[in-house]
């Protein structure tokens, strides 16, 4: 690690500050200028080692998902379930190199979408590199995750490959060139912003979670419950699902990965406020989103806690690990903008929307096996609302900085032209979403590739598309348990 | 990233030179500002990453826990203890910012208890950032997860909403800062050390460990042990948690988020010791702290193999984990100032110490179905000890910096007065909590709000205080399968 | 944080320039040395970080390993598969202390073995220090748990104890030696380069997986399969592993340490390509090195599920997360030098080579209930074929610098030589690890201290060495249960 370039000779210099002025001051200059090109390496260094590591944190999030899904389905489902997580990731992978990056970030665009980095090429530039491409591919990832939970345990597998692909590849990708290429028409980086202000969604509660959540809503909306979700007058039963372990297990991953998600989302941390030399900056406004999130999911989850014991008369776990998943589902969009005291609002009033959607799909005869309509499109619709009345002035200009006299929060003394936006992007995403994915799930409904038969999803997608089930508890002697089983599943279809 | 404030123009700068040396002086000299400013924000941006991402290892922990606290369970108390799991880190997060904080560093104080910060109000200073809170809540969490080990299985939810918002609001953090804020009584870095040295207990072997211990000591020791776990006789009878998996899922995460625990407590890596410009520096005290507790926590799972072979004929996997985490909890205290061979000598001696602690709850009839008072307790113990005897003189100078002549390890010729400084801080915590967490816990007794009832404690808390078990394995006809084993276990309660 | 080493006064200065200019030259050359000093820390204090994340990510997959292995097994062996797992780790750590770090990296050595930094004795130095250790030990224990994997469900505990010593301790490091030490003798960094090229191996294809596979291929062919994995016809049964949700645990937690394996390699971060002051550097290599590994083994996925759905008729998840891994462990080798594109040719092949080996396994009648031979020696070996054809000139030169005109990738028109010491590099790994750990497992069953009896095999490790079964979900009359399997095991061996 020579500091080479910006050695400095004694014995050089003092010669030339006597006599050639001229060679003294390039002699000295040319060390700053060895100084400064110092700092570009360090910063980078800095910047990607930030970047990589919140990556990394955002893809451990679809190990949450996958352990969360299949904690959430019954133990017939949760191979198919855990195969579409993976599927997810690999998927995602090929295809956001292929053209989902190109298509959200490939900018100079039209507004709409991307149109350069096709297969990542003449990749990297000044400023893009693969740090980058990878943290946005982990988020395009977590989208289609969220579907997936929507639609499981009734949903033929290729369907789910068909409609991963699409919203991985395509639809997704476009969401985000809206809000977060510097040239989306709803950017709030555009030279020319919406409303005089842009959308803010930081981290993406409207971006991922209601692009994923309102994709959800329309594939099980089209499918219908799953057999024996509502009896016959109607009531909703109860299903639970197979393992309460793997729900938490799942939700604590989440929570570790929404730290790389949530404050990863600054993409760089070596950035002063203001002048140099303060200890206020860029990784204060990072440790602060982290704190806002954190505070978020716990006041939700205590607000589930208490709020269900009086709904229901017990302590739920599974409540109370989607009311936490609620409440980070909302503040992802004002994580950065808001202040703490401000994320317990955030979060106890998610809590209740949850709920809410909650009971309005039992009421509708709606069934999503992971909440995930309600939670990540109800809960983000919500922090999209939130970031539009609680930003600060002084945190807005930090983050989104360039443009003096920005709209912020409502409630904040910023005017409504902040929350005028952010109704326009709840409304974007549900009319884009639902064109496309509903669209699409209609038309494989059309097609019979959509639902299973009544006799595949009474038997379960592990035993007749994956082959085999999830478990062999039973000491080698599995099969014959296998068949006692299958037998037991065809002659008593009324215990569903 | 332009390095503008200190790029230098040889144009402007050569006329000066000759002429005016005071605009030349001044020239340069803005210059070297500059830079220092620079390396000021250079500084927090790396030191608040590596903060910043050590904190969520160390909330990884709280992953890590649930997971072996939920396998280290009978299967019916599954729910109840991973939803103490999740509450500890969502209640902690709500209390630890409305006033947990506060107390605990809250600096100036009286040496016995924080008084600013509350709501994290007049946040951040140059002392304190966000990171460095959400860091400290990762630590206030667990010690609230150790307790819940001990008196797992027949406590009261409600119970447990108490004593672990007393335990994570007010008496954790009153400890911490005894030891941890740089005004606190017993303080390393106090202006008038106690005995001239001060307690050093790194990372918390006594803060964190100890306290969690010692509050379980008093929960389980008032509730008394769980039905059936010894027999009329008086013998032990094995209640074997309900998954190894978990267990080891648990361990591992521990482990993993122990190096956010030991080496990320040095709260910044971005130090020189000595001179600026040599290889060593802080980062290599770090790398050192890693290694250290990697060596205790190996060296103690080793001897755990090899002893409980010994006494007990067979390779025991979760004895085996134990005994790691007990090595883990013993060498936290002094991991960043002794040397790596001294780590193996703390983890073997954690090993035997819990092997001895176990032996003797058992004589004493002392239940605690995670061996957390006597791995966390006890281990801890000896960690702080340990570090009394092992501590060498220039890494507790290095660590510790600006008081020549301290005291060191006794064992190193350091003299005996850290090694007594040490007895105090055991002292200290074990009278502290035993006067808090001890009245509590025995109001609560008194309050007939502590244990179950015998019915309740039977039929387990996840059916009645959870609204249901844990696992369905059986492929959706799991209520009849439930029903079953109800009827199985109200008629045979002996089976207990 | 105080800049005191380069603070400038030009109060000073001013007086200097004017009339004592060597004074006044060494006046701001001390400024410009205190600067360089600073970047020094600074370089430490960012390579560390880097390098210490990347290692505890590393450590993370011996937890995916347990995972993994543990949901591979069937029921009754897996608390013995998850013990050997602990112990590789905790062995790991006390044996690569004592001697095996010293064996692998302790230069100057012959190009054998190393022969310094025994017990880290003299250690750190300007060259290594602790987080290189840490780092390195996390890589040998990856070793030892491949191996596990292959000989996992007959094999008796003894036997794991030594066998794992001796590869963690001794056959490892010296692989380790001979690719990876700058004097190994077949290093890419060595002096005089093997073929004017050396082996490019840059995260472990063959110094990790293969010799992990390899150990594995005859630990497993000597043993032979386990009881009634081929009946009397010869034909291979099917013996699923018993938790499918354990077996993508394990594979998302080693694709998550992946990114501390692969992109963690380079060991630091912060270096300029070429001149500093560019957006390009070390950082994007990383980058690009995280990508290649996405890309590589997501292709490999995708390749596995269509085609097992072709060979099989249906999607399987065990066999995805099989081939995902293969994918991996192919791109390790070349993950830094090549083109992501060329990373998708790369899994595409290897989902095809371990298709294969499995099928040849099975003519075999070979049986590794991991495939851990075949995926880990059968897709490293690819791997590093992979990079003989496929490695770029331009990253060739700045992953490996000093060497002018070194060869590069055959495909890429860089010639032979480095496709000729990648074959050296299978031939000697296949050698060594045969000669020492075929070796060893022959002398171990000729001591019959490798297989297990075939009574012990029927009922499992867990019951007849660890002390009792993994899992007890049957609330609290477990030991009836167990009873009862137990027998019934006993009556009905034709069962298995």
């Amino acid at each position: 690690m020579a500091a080479a370039g910006f050695s400095c000779s004694a014995a050089d210099l003092n010669p030339l500050l006597g006599a050639n002025s001229t060679a003294a001051a390039e002699y000295i200059c040319s060390g700053f200028d060895a100084v400064a090109s110092k700092f570009v390496d360090t910063g980078y260094a800095i910047d990607n080692t930030y970047l990589l590591f919140s990556a990394y944190l955002v893809f451990a999030m679809q190990l949450g998902f996958a352990m969360l899904c299949a904690g959430s389905v019954r133990v017939k489902n949760t191979m198919n379930i855990m195969l579409t997580n993976v599927l997810d990731a690999a998927t995602g992978g090929v295809f956001y190199y292929l053209f989902g990056f190109a298509f959200a970030f490939g900018a100079p665009s039209n507004g709409f979408i991307g149109k350069h980095f096709f297969a990542l090429h003449e990749y990297p530039t000044a400023s893009f590199d693969y740090g980058y491409f990878l943290y946005q591919w982990a988020f395009a990832i977590a989208a289609a995750g969220i579907t997936s939970g929507s639609i499981a345990e009734r949903t033929q597998f290729v369907s789910y490959l068909i409609y991963s692909s699409f919203l991985t590849g395509f639809v997704y990708p476009i969401v985000s060139h809206w809000f977060w290429s510097a040239d989306g028409w709803a950017s709030p980086a555009a030279s020319d912003l919406l409303f005089g202000s842009g959308v803010i969604d930081f981290a993406g509660s409207g971006v991922v979670h209601m692009v994923g959540g309102i994709a959800g809503f329309w594939g099980a909306f089209i499918e219908g419950p799953r057999m024996g979700r509502f009896d016959h007058a109607g009531r909703a039963v109860s299903m639970r699902g197979h393992s309460g372990t793997l729900v938490v297990l799942g939700t604590f991953m989440l929570w570790f990965g929404w730290y790389g998600f949530n404050p990863g989302s600054f993409l760089n941390i070596l950035k002063a406020y203001g002048e140099s030399g303060s200890y206020y900056g860029q990784w204060s406004a990072i440790g602060r989103t982290a704190v806002t999130t954190t505070l978020a999911g716990s006041t939700a989850a205590l607000t589930t806690l208490f709020g269900k014991r009086l709904l229901s008369g017990h302590w739920n776990l599974t409540d109370v690990c989607n009311g936490l998943l609620g409440g980070f589902a909302a503040i992802t969009s004002g994580c950065s903008v808001v202040e703490p005291w401000a994320a317990i609002i955030c979060g106890f009033v998610a809590a209740w929307v949850l709920i809410g959607f909650n009971k309005l799909a039992e009421k509708l005869k709606f069934d999503d096996p992971l909440e995930a309509a309600q939670l990540h499109g109800g809960c983000g619709a919500w922090g999209i609302l939130f970031t539009g009345l609680f930003a600060t002035k002084a945190y807005v200009n930090e983050v989104y900085p360039g443009q003096p006299d920005r709209p912020y929060g409502l409630f904040m003394g910023g005017g409504g032209k902040l929350f005028a936006a952010q109704i326009i992007q709840i409304l974007a995403i549900v009319g884009w979403v639902s064109v496309t994915m509903g669209t699409l799930f209609w038309l494989l409904h059309k097609l019979k590739l959509l639902r299973l038969s009544q006799e595949e999803e009474m038997a379960g997608l592990d035993l007749t598309s994956h082959g085999g089930v999830a478990y062999e508890y039973t000491n080698g002697y599995a099969a014959e348990v296998e068949n006692q089983r299958n037998r037991f599943e065809m002659k008593s279809p009324a215990a569903f």
